[in-house]
């Protein structure tokens, strides 16, 4: 298989190209690093990304940012950094993504357990992460050529002690478990469901 | 009470107004109708808006628009309909009203059953309502001076036969059955909740 993996280097992304390039031809994609470069927040880049990199398989997306903070003071602009981020980022590699994809082929997308299990400055990443979810129901009725699409929703991982601190009381899943989500995604039949992650 | 509604003139909006005044003092508000104009679409709309009705009680949302299409031809454009009125219009008319609203006051916007029920054409409506019902679920846990917030989802209702045919073997629900799901928000103490009045 062909897959396009944006977000090769990051956190959940390597592990997930490690796993995955041992059967597969694999394209890195990032907006500094990997093999080809783009910037989902814009959706020209985007389309010039999927130009370069020619029809595919798969594409796993592990990327996308979001505005951690208090409710009280957030304005239409922080809570935008995740709307134009995460998730129309996202979004926009599978709207885009749709024209280039191998019939039969799939999307697999990242959420993340705040959509259910809210924290105190995760107002934003647990709308988008709602979003995304309810986003990958949806259009896994309406894509045409049998194409599949899926979110993998992770809690917070082990990789990343940074955030342990705004999670209390999660726990923390390893890097393997996540990695399996996004194969059972890849390589499974199923289409329109969300893989959670979850600690607990 | 004093209870501002948004969308007050609306297939929705209007009877739950008409209940509601009863035995409230009721603000209606609308675009075009009502007792103050505003459009959820700019942020400097809502601020001015709250700026002249003052403080407040309780807010219901019963507005905003999406986009409605097959996936096949949709783009970012198309896509940012939903996002920019019924998502970031009723989450501005949170982040802004919330500096108005009184200690221990609400507010009730209006997701559907799209998000977990997706139709062919709905793949943006579906978003957007899924990231609503997860925002009022992390505003409820981060909003302070004792203020609620929650979501009521309704299924195609009786009142808007023109959306029928978009929903195949969903059985309408009744004004009055979707009027009580707002008012059980207004009136009761939960926060957090979304409250589905699905048909089947
Ligand atoms: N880490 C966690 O605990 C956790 C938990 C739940 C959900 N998630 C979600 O998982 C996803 C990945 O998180 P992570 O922690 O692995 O992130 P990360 O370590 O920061 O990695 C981000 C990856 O995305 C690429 N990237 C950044 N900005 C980009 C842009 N504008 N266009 C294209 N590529 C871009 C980066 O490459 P360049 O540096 O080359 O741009 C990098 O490969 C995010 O959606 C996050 O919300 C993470
Ligand atoms: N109808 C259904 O079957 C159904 C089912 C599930 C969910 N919903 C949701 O329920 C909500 C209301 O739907 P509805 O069918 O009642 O809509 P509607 O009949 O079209 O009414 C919309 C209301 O919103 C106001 N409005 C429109 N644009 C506005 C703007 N930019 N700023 C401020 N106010 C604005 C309108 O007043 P003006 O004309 O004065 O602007 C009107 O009062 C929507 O979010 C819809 O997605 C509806």
């Amino acid at each position: 298989m062909k897959i396009i993996i944006v977000g090769a280097t990051g956190t959940i992304g390597k592990p997930v190209t490690e796993f995955l390039e041992k059967d597969h031809e694999i394209i890195k994609a990032g907006s500094k690093s990997g093999d080809l470069q783009l910037d989902i927040t814009s959706p020209d880049s985007i389309s010039k990304f999927f130009e370069q990199a020619g029809t595919f398989d798969a594409l796993i997306s592990a990327t996308g940012g979001g505005h951690f903070g208090p409710i009280t003071t957030m304005t239409d602009t922080d809570f935008r950094t995740g709307i134009d981020s995460k998730l129309m980022g996202q979004i926009n590699l599978v709207l885009i993504g749709q024209h280039f994809v191998n019939p039969n082929g799939s999307f697999t997308l990242t959420s993340g357990i705040l959509s259910s299990d809210p924290i105190q400055a995760g107002v934003n990443l647990s709308t988008v992460n709602g979003a995304l979810d309810s986003f990958v129901k949806a259009a896994a009725i309406a894509l045409e050529k049998g194409v599949r699409i899926n979110a993998v929703s992770p809690d917070v991982v082990e990789g990343s002690p940074q955030y342990f601190s705004f999670f209390p009381g999660n726990i923390p899943v390893t890097m393997a478990q996540v990695t399996q989500a996004y194969v059972k995604s890849v390589m499974g039949r199923q289409t329109g469901q969300v893989y959670k992650v979850h600690g607990s």
